[in-house]
């Protein structure tokens, strides 16, 4: 993009975004330079509101813009759902079928990418079930080989406390054909087959 | 997205650039969320630059900083190049094969988004002409619907004016296997074949 070095630092800002490369940067940026001036400074605003606003809930690790989340606030209960990201409490929140409280980790076991069990919000994680009130975890991380890697470890760190801990079902998914399913989520189907 | 009223505000900023939904506005805020304070407070400044410092160039009406753009300012040359968005003059400018300046119409007759000649940059356009020096006028406008017409209405204003007027060759796109070329294209492309 020619030599306009603002358009230029504001199209490398947007390649930060997650999955936009160049040509989708460039895109945003003529966006912007289309904008009125009050809908820019109200971009540039949002951008900011949201890094000075939102830090983490002490107990659960889920963005909030006080002391603790708006979950943490109102719930009580002896389920805990154990999740890898923040967003992912927004989508369990929708499907409305759950009303424990969460734990968020922050990241999956992968040493790949560094991340340890010290790196993750684990050591709260051991203090909340410390506190005996919670019965049961609920592991709610993707089924992939770390999600399953964490899972594992999880599991065997929190079962001596005496807590019952479970994991989502791993299945077919609502409203697949079945002959586009892999063979490994059938195997995994077969084996946790329910009866009827 | 849970009750925070910033990253909803954020979230709804992204779902104004173009291609963008309210998932990958999602995904977007969340980055914003992990960005550091100063990668945020650039990320917001460079959108505020860009909203201050672009202009568009008094003489094509290409993205310039100052009064003139770098092409109208280092250029002089008999050959003017039409096209509908400023973005495209990087377009072309990349692939070196132009020496000539250009004129930025700011889009496309499009009666259905109420976009008739008044609402284009055509009036600077035949001022430019009358000057003179312009013996030759390419019209690089997409070989769509609107481009097309927009194309024809220009050639009837320009030609009485003495200028000649050409269009970007129409055909098979370089190596584009030619059982994928749609029938359209593969009829322009015989009608406009080329003696070897």
């Amino acid at each position: 993009m020619q030599d306009l070095d603002c358009l230029n630092a504001l199209l490398n800002c947007f390649t930060k975004l997650p999955g936009v490369g160049y040509k989708t940067a460039e895109r945003y940026a003529y966006r912007v330079v289309e904008m009125s001036r009050d809908e820019a400074s109200h971009f540039a605003n949002a951008i900011m509101a949201v890094k000075d606003q939102v830090k983490f809930c002490r107990t659960c690790g889920n963005f909030t813009t006080g002391e603790q989340c708006r979950i943490c606030a109102t719930r009580t209960g002896d389920t805990l759902c154990v999740v890898a990201y923040p967003k992912e409490i927004a989508v369990i929140e929708r499907c409305h079928a759950f009303n424990g409280t969460y734990h968020v980790l922050h990241g999956v076991l992968s040493p790949l990418n560094k991340k340890g069990p010290e790196q993750l919000n684990i050591k709260s994680l051991i203090t909340r079930l410390a506190g005996g009130q919670i019965r049961e975890v609920i592991l709610a991380l993707s089924p992939d080989v770390e999600g399953e890697a964490t899972a594992n470890y999880l599991a065997a760190l929190i079962k001596p406390c005496g807590v019952k801990v479970s994991r989502l079902a791993t299945g077919i998914a609502m409203g697949v054909a079945l002959e586009y399913a892999d063979e490994l989520t059938i195997g995994t189907a077969l084996r946790n087959r329910t009866e009827v």
